[in-house]
């Protein structure tokens, strides 16, 4: 069968819902959306867990605004900064000294915000913005407001015009110019950057979407960093070393896939920083959900525990859960990628990690999946059905997508088997 | 007793917590600080339901991202959507036709900053930005960051330095402007406002501090109103009839005293403007809690139904027990001060309620009081370790002074003891 490449499927075209409470049958030809990370794959583990991690919230309770008056971060709950820290010390990821301030957000969309917020101010009125840059690939789409449709794309930034259903993937770029701060400005890619002045840089490692890890790139006078590590747990990466940056990014929807409840975190060495974000919370939200932090805590706080136990009869913890389900993902792909001889992927060092005490792969959340020949991979494998985040989206070239690998199982085989079934291509179309 | 007024007490100095989750004794000399709206007055009343109201949250529920893909509002839990409704047709002080669109926040704070996105979007980059404006008085302090202390007043807007612990309540002015947009700006006191082409009025009606009723003032081509309707709920004000207004902005902690919860709503005429409400809360933080609607939906379910509930051994609901509480106070308030002779109180207007369907007074959030002889009222309450916000905080004299009616009942009753405690001045000292 021979299928013409430009015929493209459309993505609102019966997209399969991750939002199902409860797992359904796939119809064989659905289409697949893969272009976001709704981490769902996680949920038969916690369905597993029955009423350990069950909350219950009597009407009367978690009323006040306040959570902790006599903490800086006075919106956080005790029990969450406590479940936050216990966490990362069982794990090895970051370190949580009793010097570090945690500061709660409603997701770490929210906390990259107060990051911009805090260290950008304060400012003279005849200060110029604040450069902030991220070394690419980086997600990049700016969604600007205009009346009509159509699309535009743009060197390293792709432009679209408003869409509701396109969208729910904030990128950096994005989320730093949509308020038209005079506080601070988008000044794109790292490796380019030769301002003098002050400057942020977003390091995000395990990178978003090529899961490799990262350091700082642009390395000149004034600049300050702002660690993304929301893909730094075990089941994406070897945790090789304790992060020890100023400000770190975690988010409770990659680490545990718990998305729904909007809880990120960050660990902050300095004082003013860590009261400016604070600022910037009560400023755009007030504090975050109670019921929200409550759950995390006693979610991280399972986890945590379950980690540090021992014993013969100990049950898999969430972390080798998770490793598990990614790295036999990995293997499975790696395998159809091999066998079709039409894409490939990149390849990661093995490394020792601490956690899993042994040399272990990356599974990154994301595959950066690469079309050979320099065809469109978006645009291919739409033909299937499949939808995911072309390159463009990313500032490189369409030969590349972006594929969310944490879609419920019944989804990624179905991915699996549509990607087994592309054989190769003859004159610009390929072979089923 | 003589107490010198210049003696200023310490609003740091052993503030009461209105974080406690069970009431303790009140030292009969603490600072009382009823300078924010805490709402934990309720607590009562939620205790009383026992389980009625309990959410039973298990690890593997609400995980996705997604709430109602089909929805506009895609983050929004359709038992939300439809609890809110039924609240507000139960009591009748909105209009929630199907063709009005529901938007949640967290908090109506970030839905305010969702609706000056949309109303100023699209922008051309040359284009002024949007001006926003409000009738005083209104909640006016702004936070500049700066190091070290100090505070300076200004005309209409009261500056203070950067201080952590002074804060918690972002007035409009504030939440336009911390971030310096470039998409609208902060334009002071509706009835002064002179300048032609677009802008935004805010009404906050009942008012926030004096309780009044508002309708818009600056009534000028290229106006476009929010309403926040915080305080239009029974407990505060008669009902007199459905709010129709094309933003309206309500928020869970006002209305039923869940403030920890974190969520607002938006009822929007609009679909466009609906629809970049959506987009500014997807930006700022991928969506609104899950955990926070699900009780909110129980909430506002229990309440609807109890009100619409009848018959002979009906129990109270929650806006009788609410406007008994608040009458109760007021009652108490103004009879104290009509003893002392030292202040006095704003009269309202006695309105037929639709919902308790007589003629009712108002009794609003906060007491707006007012000292004779133009002495400083904040000050003056300072003297007896009462915390309140000042009128300069507001834009208006300082012999006018914002009390929260809202703390529980141990507090409220110590205020009025201290405020009965008042019985006149001599020489510019309050006699005890």
């Amino acid at each position: 069968m021979v299928v013409g490449i430009d015929k493209a499927v459309s993505a609102a075209d019966s997209v399969v819902s991750s939002a199902k409470k409860t797992p359904t049958a796939i119809p064989s030809d659905s289409v697949i959306n893969l272009s976001r990370g709704d981490p769902t794959m996680y949920q038969p583990y916690w369905r597993r867990m029955g009423d350990k991690c069950t909350v219950v919230i009597p009407g009367h309770d978690l009323m006040s605004y306040f959570s902790d008056p006599g903490n800086l971060c006075w919106f956080l709950m005790p029990e969450l900064d406590d479940a936050i820290r216990r966490l990362h010390r069982v794990v090895g990821n970051a370190v949580v000294d009793d010097d570090r301030y945690i500061i709660v957000g409603t997701g770490s969309t929210q906390l990259f915000q107060a990051v911009l917020f805090a260290l950008s101010t304060p400012q003279n009125p005849d200060t110029e913005p604040l450069s902030v840059v991220a070394a690419a690939p980086f997600y990049s789409v700016l969604i600007v407001f205009m009346e009509g449709g159509s699309e535009m794309g743009g060197k390293g930034c792709c432009r679209v015009y408003y869409n509701v259903f396109a969208l729910m993937e904030p990128s950096y770029p994005e989320e730093t110019e949509f308020l038209r701060s005079g506080l601070y400005k988008w000044a794109g890619d790292a490796y380019s950057f030769d301002k003098d002045g002050a400057y942020v840089e977003v390091v995000t490692s395990p990178n978003n979407p090529d899961g490799t890890i990262r350091e700082a790139v642009a390395n000149r006078e004034g600049g300050k960093l702002i660690h993304d590590l929301a893909y730094y747990w075990p089941q994406y990466t070897p945790i090789t070393g304790k992060a020890d940056y100023d400000i770190m990014l975690f988010t409770f929807s990659k680490a545990t896939g718990h998305a729904g409840s909007r809880i990120g975190w960050a660990i902050v060495k300095d004082k003013q920083v860590a009261a400016k974000m604070v600022k910037y919370i009560e400023l755009s939200s007030i504090g975050v959900s109670k019921e929200a932090q409550l759950r995390a805590a006693k979610i991280l706080e399972v986890i945590a525990k379950d980690c540090a136990s021992s014993g013969p009869d100990k049950e898999e913890n969430f972390f080798e859960y998770g490793h598990r389900l990614m790295s036999d993902r990995w293997e499975k792909l790696r395998e159809v990628v091999k066998r079709n001889g039409v894409f490939s992927l990149p390849k990661y060092p093995r490394y020792f990690c601490n956690f899993k005490g042994k040399d272990t792969d990356s599974s990154p959340a994301f595959a950066w999946l690469k079309a050979k020949d320099g065809l469109n991979c978006d645009n291919l494998l739409r033909e299937f059905k499949i939808v995911t985040r072309g390159g463009p989206n990313f500032g490189v070239e369409s030969d590349y997508t972006r594929i969310s690998m944490l879609s419920v199982d019944e989804e990624f085989n179905l991915f699996l088997e549509r990607l087994a079934a592309i054989k190769g291509t003859r004159n610009g179309h390929y072979l089923l």
